[in-house]
């Protein structure tokens, strides 16, 4: 049977580890799908696609061989459309027969389409891991014990750090705007 | 002479019914443009364009008899570009010669175009309704006697509260999120 | 030398003009590039590429014959692809060897691609500036003195500050939803 | 029973009234899907999704009242991926339980959504029809006879004819040029 | 009086550059618009937006001293919606009172949105020129006296010839699989 | 060393499957890009993003062991701008320091954003032989001697030929019209 567990992975870490090695034992399987694929660069999406595959691809190694696991990994790009959301991502992945998720609207979605979906309990705390370990990279606090070692190597790699810290200023500046100008305001980039 | 009215209709209640009653005493054909077209499946947006259709066409049907109304409604998707949006919407509707609208960007939009626009005191109020109805089927409280009959059963047809429960959950993570988190976080439908 | 100069100028105001004079003196040519070209009519983005191009044109005509600088005046849509937002610039505008900007994105995403870019603290200041002077024309307050004579001519010609006082309207409504209502609304361009 | 047919309809012709006609023997309700919604003023697709609407409501009345039918007159725009297609059109139109068509892709995406498809012989003559009628009207040849009565209205009332003619005509030079040029080439809406 | 020429100017040359001349006499001012600004790197575009600016700002410079004319200098990206492209120029553009074009669909859809439209016979051939330069660059025939001399410094600064001569093959290999193949055949920018 | 192969994939076979091989010489890791991720079921493009990763994955699975090779397969969705298309494969790829490939355009993009371009006689073979394979799958020749085995799986499994014939009936229409037809013709996933 195979399986499909989508994720932003911004950036994957030990809860969704976790979660790969439990979805292990239920299916042959595994496509782990990057979602929000042609994000990158904001505090909220640091990393590109080709990153997150590569952290990805390398951490899950270990697993292919334990669990005689096979893992697909693949980037999804938003299509921006809730209705057409599941036919896309079925159309870019390898066909599944259960999906994994807590997020209430990709449940939602995929139940409505008539795809069974799993949850657990262990998701709710995946799902609020990502912002915190964001956090701590900005704010210079420790976050390798959060990730896998393969994904220490790439965000080293790509000097990724500097690369948050530089982009989550962008939002310093916006947070400043929102809180004491003109509401509605969103900066871009681009000066005013 | 054809009226043009346009709303997101989350749903259509009975201030959209109201509105729809008195423009038909100053209208031979009405076009309802259903906004946003594209949009479903979220706290905000909850029900397809297929949907508000059917709630819409049938709840007008009454009028078409009472006032001799001739009705014609018609999804419009985002264009996303204020500049070219009332061309959109020239080519999407039979052409009109009068605009209805309270949205202070629609009229100001069709008034640069050179199109007549008239508003209401009325139209205010209506405004406002939609986002307290949402509420009020999140939270479970009466809302059946807000809306026309033809909208009750179209939501209980197609499983709307529960949808929409689920979907407002998503924007609870999202609120708490925000209030707690690295601002600017905005969740999708994919886990982090 | 050719500079590049990066800002949505909703107006062009003095802190850009000062900025231009600053910059005159490093450069041969110099390109301003209008971000966000696509929006226009909101409280954040009132003004179209068109009539930026015209503010902007005519108001470093001066520079052109004082410095014996060459500019051009290039709209530049958003693409929403931080990955690729460089080579859409280079795309879009005649090629360059330096770029000025202060915002730590757009500082980010030129330096990854290995372009030189020049920040001054003189930038900060221009970058709050804009929404500033757009809460001016709303409330009524002086603006005309904040920017180039030719951008006071062209916002009378387009009856700008009547247009942004509308606009600005339907945001404030959108601001009381967000306070009162169930989060996650952003108002469109239609009634609810 | 709720049926769905889509065309372009450019333009709606007796083809398709005689389809409808008999499709009105078999279902209760019937959605009449205008395809690529958004285009207009080309040689293929003349007229806007707003003409379409009205030349096929005012055409099908008639059959509401004979056959006891209700019709929806929906509007879908190009999503321009076949294999999100058929969630887009299920997204924009009130449910549907089998469809009408003779294009082998249409037919070959509803089955693999698991949807009933219904074709006919009627179908394909259909289908020719309307590039025959467009010609006829740009030649001078007779066409008022080949489409109904509020058809012709519609057209006549957008001076439609006169648009059909001068917009072939930019079609003319493209030929020309493929023929002579160095093919590939696809004339656009501005000199060379 | 404002005036607005547009052209795709692949390249810009002298039937366009003679166009300009006389325009000149007729207005104060000329926008000249860039379209299908996106396009690049194909025998039908060979040349970026930024390429083309470059071109026309330095060949119309003689232009504005001679007829003390005023000129912008605007790319326009494609919109692909026929019945929203003349707002989407008018927002890119300084406003305009009269627009200059001979092709029929240009004329038309300006025409139907109520824009003077001015032609003249001189267009007709300009309309034609710009295959032919083309292909002369790929074919090694003189090409240099048919463009003004900014044109000719543009393209030999960017290696121009080479490059159009390489994308070029990419046709001639599409053409023969169109010619052999399985028609509707339409190679990309990867192997099969 | 990485190295970057990209292709349409329609289907994957021995062509690719040598080229792959050769490559597996000269490089330590390689990144495999399925261009035009997201167009499916046409007579040039019948298979989807995910059945086209099952059909590699599968098939250089041996590779990876012969030749102890790490491959990535990446969907790459069109972006449908030349300017930006470097970016765009860069953005949605793991790193790489090589690409191979002899498609024209591909090498020009490559080269002028400064990326090594490996290209050799095998390619153009490689390169024709796609179209070949699909009409002989549309013809009922033999085929499966052309694909690796782990093709022919994933092609019976999704009913591939089934479906290829379907939607080049469609394609078969279509070059009818365009012979006997107005010019310019292009049918639609509807009738007409």
């Amino acid at each position: 049977m195979r399986g499909f567990y989508i994720g932003r992975f911004q950036p994957y870490h030990n809860g969704h580890h976790t979660m790969v090695s439990t979805i292990a034992d239920e299916v042959d399987e595994l496509v782990l799908g990057i979602g929000s694929a042609g994000d990158s660069h904001s505090a909220h999406d640091p990393f590109t696609a080709g990153e997150r595959i590569m952290m990805i691809t390398k951490a899950v190694r270990e697993y292919e061989r334990e669990h005689d696991l096979v893992t697909y990994v693949v980037p999804i790009e938003d299509l921006n459309r809730n209705s057409v959301w599941v036919s896309h991502v079925q159309s870019m992945s390898p066909s599944f027969e259960v999906a994994y998720s807590n997020n209430p609207l990709v449940v939602q979605l995929f139940e409505e389409a008539g795809i069974e979906v799993r949850q657990s309990s262990m998701f709710e705390r995946d799902r609020l891991e990502g912002s915190d370990i964001r956090q701590r990279m900005i704010d210079g606090e420790t976050w390798r014990d959060r990730v896998p070692d393969a994904v220490v190597e790439t965000i080293e790699e790509i000097n990724g750090i500097q690369r948050l810290r530089t982009v989550a200023e962008d939002d310093v500046v916006e947070r400043w705007e929102a809180k004491n100008g003109s509401g509605g305001e969103s900066a871009r980039r681009d000066d005013d």
